[in-house]
């Protein structure tokens, strides 16, 4: 048996979101059926964590294991062939130590979520942005923002429906820049609760739009009650970009 | 009757092509058909240049002459709803004097090309770039490109069924940065040829991989033959940038 971790990238407007599910098709789904028809075998991948229908992933990380003896290359090549219908693709294929889980052993998730910030509606980016058309003052979403940063409870940035056995977390980074017309947010955290990104990012448009202050940002994270939240932003701009694995446990015995 | 321009934005995919044609969508046919929709008035759009099936834009410019008053402001919100079921956008309206048209006034046309070079195949950016495997060296297509700067007799660039009455014609910028993984082709003139922009991009290509030199490309312009072209770019990643009209004869008698 070896153990491979791959990184995957997928437009995720077609699917119900990573995880399989019975009403309708999953990212896990395409890319179970694609390790199944090169190998065989009926088995279960592991993700660094779950994305909701319509998140896009640019650096998804998973892990499975096989018995069929084959390289990395060739796996990375197969899948790739198989799961040409469908907008899913591996980026990366490596062998990883039996121990190493692409969930467990990840230090750091970080996303960015990508807004465009015009009047007209979008055109070429439906779907891979969120608009929102009056006029976004990115440094005070800035400022605003570096109140989330540290331990806290996020009650009010969790789904309701959230599974994660605690509220408390650590945002190591949350930081606005524009290019151009385009506003991004980027979110840094060894894991994340369910729609915490999304929720941050629609109460930092509110301080954008000039409707919330960092004061009323801040009043909202203290009232710990999902009742305070500003906005959820919609899944469109929504992007998982990376996942960090430390170093020393990466190697295999081999390597 | 007013003379309004407006700068739009569209998705290529869906669509034939900008101009209207017989067998099947064309943006065109959309703009047209939501300006009747607010105004009752079935008229023809003049474009700043062609678009080809699949060739998308980020700053295409038409204009018409309406009977009807209405604000620039009024168009714009008016076709933005109108033309909502379909990626066409306006992100600019205007009004301009009556003697100047968007197609014989354009002083400067921009395009740029978007290649994703990358192992892996596209997911979400499958239609918006052109996916090449082999690692392409940048500056030697940078370097490369220069020998096409200038007036020349652009015949090998040129599709067979170009209605251009010649092959003359004036670059003024052809240029290639890398932005991570992506390869960036920019490229100015006063106008194009049919499919020039793509058969450019089709030859540094091959420059990018080592299999043509500088001077390959150099004696590929010199045969003024389509039969030497190396090899015409998909239009996936093309993207109509922008046009340029001189200050002063965009300026109304009122304005």
């Amino acid at each position: 048996m070896t153990r491979f971790m791959l990184t995957i990238e997928y437009d995720g407007r077609p699917f119900v979101g990573l995880q399989a599910q019975d009403n309708g098709l999953s990212v896990q789904k395409v890319v179970e059926d694609a390790i199944f028809a090169f190998s065989h075998e009926r088995l279960r991948i592991t993700a660094s964590g779950r994305t909701d229908k319509g998140v896009h992933a640019r650096g998804q990380v998973i892990h499975f294991d096989l018995e069929t003896k084959m390289t990395p290359y060739k796996i990375l090549a197969a899948m790739n062939a198989l799961m040409r219908p469908y907008p899913v693709s591996v980026k990366e294929c490596k062998v990883i130590p039996d121990d190493l889980s692409a969930r467990f052993d990840a230090t750091d998730r970080h996303y960015t979520y990508r807004i465009i910030n015009r009047l007209a509606p979008l055109a070429i980016d439906l779907g891979l942005a969120w608009h929102v058309p009056h006029h976004l003052d990115e440094l005070a979403m800035q400022d605003a923002a570096q109140v989330l940063i540290g331990y806290h409870d996020f009650t009010t940035f969790r789904a309701t429906q959230c599974q994660g056995k605690s509220p408390m977390k650590t945002l190591d980074r949350l930081d606005v820049e524009r290019i151009g017309d385009e506003v991004h947010v980027h979110a840094s955290s060894r894991s994340f609760l369910h729609h915490q990104v999304r929720s941050m990012v629609g109460s930092l448009k509110l301080v954008g739009e000039g409707k919330w202050t960092k004061a009323d940002l801040k009043a909202s994270l203290e009232a710990c009650d999902r009742n305070a939240l500003g906005y959820n932003a919609p899944p469109d701009g929504l992007y998982f970009m990376r996942v960090d694995y430390p170093e020393a446990k990466l190697k295999t015995p081999a390597s």
